[in-house]
């Protein structure tokens, strides 16, 4: 297995406005080469600190990626540190400082003293040429490690990588990474449904990753567990069966989508607690105007009545957080509105409104469809953003369900 | 000076898929107080690695917040990489395996024996309680470092910072940073229009950042510049005018919130290509029932002349995207509703439904009152959710300046 640290250079990327993404799309190119990324590593434009960073990283991986602190000024460090952690010289480059001067020369510049620092190159270090700016990468194989020294901007680093870093890359057989994605089920009860398969495997990996109200499974496979990978894939799903909504990346609102237009459904939904969130995660795919009629966001008791025909007695009776009131909204839409499904949300995200038999979290959702209206009761944690989130789930989820009947 | 490192704990964050943004939020509260971070380490699950980070940080760094890999699966090692580096007993807490198994009952289950783990402590470790989660945090003092570890979910590492981390932080004179929030201004017109200002700073630092819609101006002053800081805020007030909607960290949806519950005002809104998003910006804000009355999708041609009267000709005349409709559709929900302003988007958000006439990011608002309606066109740059971002965003912006008048 070839190992790889990715370290991020600058000093902005250690403030609370920034931070490092070049490695999202560096561990990309690495896994389809079958590199693992081990560890991460953001530091400031420091001298010392670099150094560190270089000796840390040269202890534990083959491959050490570098964005950032190439370019003219005296903030730019990572040259000076690399070479003074590999006691080799730094050399004057000739052929990268006349090009330097060409491009400034090209938009009528004369080159600034300063840059000439760019054109310095560490003893035996391959040059990678920018077509984008300035900052020359470079690359260096030494103590048995690669080292490569990479432009901080994407749009710099990114070309580079492609055109001139990956042919020097070391590569193995790539990983395969299988994803399941769960809706609506906390993180250890799908651990526990997967015990057998997880506590089974032998060469692939099992992960768990747990968002709001949304649970993935990755299983990473090297390609010598080709076989392995296919038959865990086979146990999640013959365990968690329609619980698994996608198997990839995309989002239970595209998901969704997909089945309504096959179904060639429409729908419509009513609004209280989520504010709107549900409209938008249906209407955040384009061409949902196929399947999505309209939503109302019936924030006042009024609006329940006047949109959706919610007798006001019956919001006196039950409180407009409640199973009558979920069921009357979700008709109310679809009655209104004539679609093939209403669906309705009506709840207390909180911080403030709740009530000692109906706490913060309390979520009823109804759908309704020409034959019946089903409608659920929730009880989610956290704040009242992952409390509308979790609502807008739960509707999204049982939408599926019902379109997968 | 007093200096932090964090790290990141999870084999997620090594992936294509996810990275640490906790750090952004720890390092502005780190700010605050005076405390610098030197670095960021991002580690999997894994033993080694996760005792190598905690050896580098201890060598470098005063006080070590770690996030994440404190749940109950066997993937979650911080809590034993911890002691295994430091020679420390972990031991079972009864009090926090009693509350862990409460919260479960609370929801009528039975806490999975996995869990357990989770009641485990290392010697001389303070517990952190969860409000949001199975998974306490720990704080310890420990070779005149302090650690904290937390959980990695940020909606239970945010409160649990918040309510019991900070207090026992060590801390110094902090840096002052005063930031200017704009909305729907071009990054490079603001640079220009405080030129006079940035050129001419002696100790405060200038940084402008820039997202969709929204331009954060910074100025950071250590304490011996408190006096110039003054000095150059008023400044960038005087340029700026009420272009400036905050001098915070606060949303545009918080201002306008504000500004509506001191008017005694409500405001309902009517909604196409954002498709929910505004009114989901205007309910993101607690007591937002105070004054958002309501809010309708139409996404559809039939839901825009059933629930705002807007004619089947207009819209046929002039298309669904226009100037007409807009007004039609401010007008349309603000009488419907009684309320005092009715708000309207409608535009392109693409990636289809463009033409040579109104291409993508065409989007029309409308905003109505009891003696005008006021419609603005924008052509907004971007993808689908940057277009709607941006519409939601405008729309915020001119109810703002509404209030203001």
């Amino acid at each position: 297995m070839i190992t790889a640290e990715i370290i991020a250079i600058g000093s902005e990327l250690l403030t609370p406005f920034r931070t490092d993404t070049n490695s999202l799309y560096l561990t990309r190119t690495l896994e389809e080469r079958g590199i693992r990324v081990i560890a991460k590593s953001i530091v400031g434009d420091d001298h010392e600190h670099l150094v560190d960073a270089f000796r840390i990283a040269f202890a534990r991986a083959d491959v050490i990626l570098c964005s950032g602190g190439l370019g003219p000024t005296v903030d730019d460090l990572t040259r000076e540190a690399l070479v003074a952690f590999l006691e080799i010289p730094l050399r004057l480059n000739p052929e990268i400082l006349e090009w330097i001067e060409a491009r400034f020369a090209k938009r009528g510049m004369k080159m600034p003293e300063i840059n000439r620092k760019q054109a310095m190159v560490p003893e035996g270090a391959t040059v990678l040429p920018n077509h984008n700016g300035t900052a020359p990468g470079l690359f260096l194989e030494a103590r048995g490690k690669q080292i490569f020294l990479l432009p901080g901007p994407p749009f710099e680093l990114e070309p580079m990588w492609e055109r001139s870093s990956l042919r020097l890359l070391r590569s193995e057989q790539p990983f395969q990474r299988k994803i399941f994605r769960i809706a609506m089920l906390p993180e250890s009860q799908v651990d526990e449904m997967l015990q057998s398969v997880s506590s089974s495997l032998k060469e692939v990996q099992y992960t768990i990753l747990a968002s709001p109200s949304e649970i993935e499974v990755h299983l990473l496979a090297p390609d010598s567990a080709a076989t392995e990978l296919v038959s865990a894939c086979a146990e999640v799903r013959a365990i968690m069966g329609n619980k698994i909504y996608a198997e990839d990346l995309i989002t239970l609102e595209q998901v969704v989508g997909r089945l309504m237009k096959e179904a060639q459904k429409k729908v419509a939904v009513a609004e209280s607690c989520t504010g709107g969130l549900l409209a938008q995660r249906f209407t955040e795919i384009s061409g949902s105007s196929t399947y999505f009629e309209r939503g109302v966001v019936v924030y006042s008791n009024r609006a329940k009545t006047e949109l959706l025909g919610v007798p006001g007695e019956l919001i006196e009776a039950n409180g407009a957080v409640s199973e009558p009131v979920a069921r009357a909204m979700a008709e109310g839409i679809r009655t209104r509105t004539g679609v093939d499904y209403g669906i309705s949300i009506t709840g207390v995200a909180g911080p403030e409104g709740g009530s000692a038999e109906k706490p913060v979290g309390t979520v009823f959702v109804g759908l309704a469809d020409s034959k019946e209206t089903a409608v659920k009761q929730y009880s989610f944690p956290g704040n009242r953003s992952r409390v509308r989130f979790s609502s807008s789930q739960a509707a999204l989820n049982l939408l599926r369900l019902k379109l997968l009947e």
